[in-house]
């Protein structure tokens, strides 16, 4: 164990105590709505967590990336759904994976797939689970779902002797619209109802839905009841970050990353400082304004996680601007200041980041790796 | 040799003839106005870039990170000025990389930093070589040209016995937001006049200045004479971007860097095709609005490089958008086919890739690393 005193700026840390009660958190509340949660790891790409979330009663998990499948496939992990649509340059990956004996599910609106990944599932002797994507109202990917495409492309699916039907499949992205509980709740009975109904349509066209799968963090934190749902797959929720406090999906108490970061210029003219953590350390997301219409790039803390009121609020590669008005904390953040960036999109910042230090308070307790790349 | 046919997506593309050329114009440009060039690898954080503009004829590189001076001090590249202001954390590196040979050179603009900084430098037995940044109109970092700070400055750091004054640095990050060649030249001028006048002033002051260096990729492409600079330090340049373009420091053919992504999802009806090339792989810089006013992540070529005159409009971590109102286009960007997408800030895509494949034309030739992190 060592401090944050002695590491190298900027350094992306974890607070592990927060991180096993979110997973802890989240299992247990999907589990009392009735439905499975498979956790997305695209957010934390971490195998550590991936256990956390193991222990905390997943039952799978969700990828964006092949490259996340193979490193968590790696380390035992063998019930995956790759959920970006699958085009043909990733068929023989997902085949040769399924060879090896990795459950990877795939997912895809568009009937010209089924037939190639079909074949290419033949070819490989596997049987490949597939889902159809369903827009659900967050409008980027998916079939309507109340449109003729759905059942074809169900239909078509089943037809191949090499794929088989797993169920529909939404993310209500649109969630990161809401403000506040009241309106969580209204996009989350929608994804959910939106869902439910098109399983139903299609059971009724002849078409059996094996399961219904829907998540977004929002969401899984504000919907009220999941009858009909069967999984869940949330992912921000391990490590939350400001926007999803702006949303209402948490508060700044359950945020788990931050970016450790030095000053590297105090200007007393301008009233600013800049840190040695810029757009690429703390990624260019600027995510949701805040509750006060400012669009920033993270909450500025001090080394021991107290707000102190200021925001990064632009960035150059390196470099991060933060604006201090008040004068003593001004002369407390002369160069070489240490202070902590509570990120905006934990997401984003994360994969700027070939590992987390994972932190118990202040002390360090472990390095975790982030599986980059694709 | 393989073809880009074959590439996993999204990959990062960098076009080798279209550097060699700019890494030559460059040289050749700066030399023919009597200056040195000692380019900014931050860009690139390639060795063989670097070795490019080696045999163009620089003298020395500048780094923003210390793993990019680690890196390229382990391939022989000895003379190095690391260009984001010291503080306490990074001075034990220094100290220690100057002791193993390297001539690591600093900036500062604070008066307290040459104290510690000269102690850790006496501790190692080295002299470090210490610039003072200088505000020539960003106001990013740096002191002001005309007040007291900039000759105290230099008087501390002359004081230390293991530091050297090394000159006056200073860049003009405000050239980006210039808009075409005589508001280029302007800012350019600018830069080098404020910064001329700042040496002499010195100088009168009973303090001469080794070297003045100055430098950002518009104002050195666009900069009519360099009398009383020593030194540039562009880095852009040598693989441009579309922020570029829209400046006017280069045509959109000069754009080495662009992002090979498949389309994972098309709608006919809303008129948008989905990349398979999100907020990670393109980073979310939006750039500078472009001539008509449309901010975005890049534009979209087709895999031989011809514009298809579509930008990426939106993004999330693994998905781009891109509004598709031409029939014919659509039809063609069906699923699985591929694009490139030129991007839009070539310093920050570069950092989200561990690798370049190396292209000349749609011919994959090589691979090089990118030396990320901290």
């Amino acid at each position: 164990m060592s401090d944050l005193g002695a590491l190298t700026t900027p350094s992306l840390l974890v607070d592990r105590t927060r991180v096993e009660r979110n997973v802890a958190r989240m299992g247990a509340r999907i589990a009392g709505l009735g439905a499975t949660l498979r956790p997305h790891v695209k957010t934390h790409k971490s195998i550590e967590v991936g256990r956390l979330q193991a222990a905390a009663g997943m039952r799978g998990i969700t990828v964006s990336t092949l490259a996340e499948a193979r490193a968590f496939a790696a380390h035992g992990f063998d019930d995956i759904t790759y959920a970006v649509p699958i085009e043909r340059g990733k068929f023989e990956a997902v085949a040769q994976m399924n060879a090896a004996g990795v459950r990877l599910a795939v997912i895809t609106d568009d009937v010209t797939v089924p037939g190639p990944l079909g074949e290419a599932a033949r070819q490989a002797g596997v049987t490949v689970d597939t889902w159809v994507k369903v827009d659900c109202g967050y409008h980027r990917c998916g079939v309507d779902p109340e449109g003729p495409s759905l059942a074809e492309l169900a239909r078509r699916i089943g037809e191949r002797t090499h794929l088989r039907f797993a169920g529909i499949l939404a993310h209500a992205g649109h969630s990161y619209q809401a403000r506040g509980p009241t309106e969580i709740l209204a996009v989350a009975r929608s994804e959910r109802d939106v869902m439910v109904a098109a399983a139903a349509h299609l059971a009724s066209a002849g078409v059996p839905v094996p399961a219904v799968s829907i998540g977004s963090t929002p969401t899984a934190m504000g919907v009220d009841h999941l009858t009909g749902v069967h999984e869940v797959r949330a992912g921000n929720y391990a490590f939350f970050d400001v926007m999803q406090v702006t949303i209402g999906s948490c508060t700044a108490d359950d945020c788990a990353l931050s970016v450790l970061a030095a000053v590297v210029h105090r200007d007393p003219k301008r009233g600013t400082v800049i840190l040695d953590a810029g757009g690429i350390a703390l990624s260019k997301d600027a995510g949701i304004a805040d509750a006060d219409g400012v669009t920033h790039y993270g909450r500025v803390l001090d080394v021991e996680g107290r707000d102190l009121g200021l925001r990064v609020t632009s960035l150059s590669q390196e470099h991060g601007v933060v604006h201090v008005r008040d004068d003593a904390l001004l002369t407390r953040l002369g160069v070489g200041a240490r202070v902590r960036v509570l990120v905006n999109h934990s997401c984003l910042t994360a994969a700027q980041h070939a590992e987390y230090v994972v932190c118990e308070g202040t002390a360090i307790v472990g390095r975790w790796v982030n599986h980059r790349g694709w």
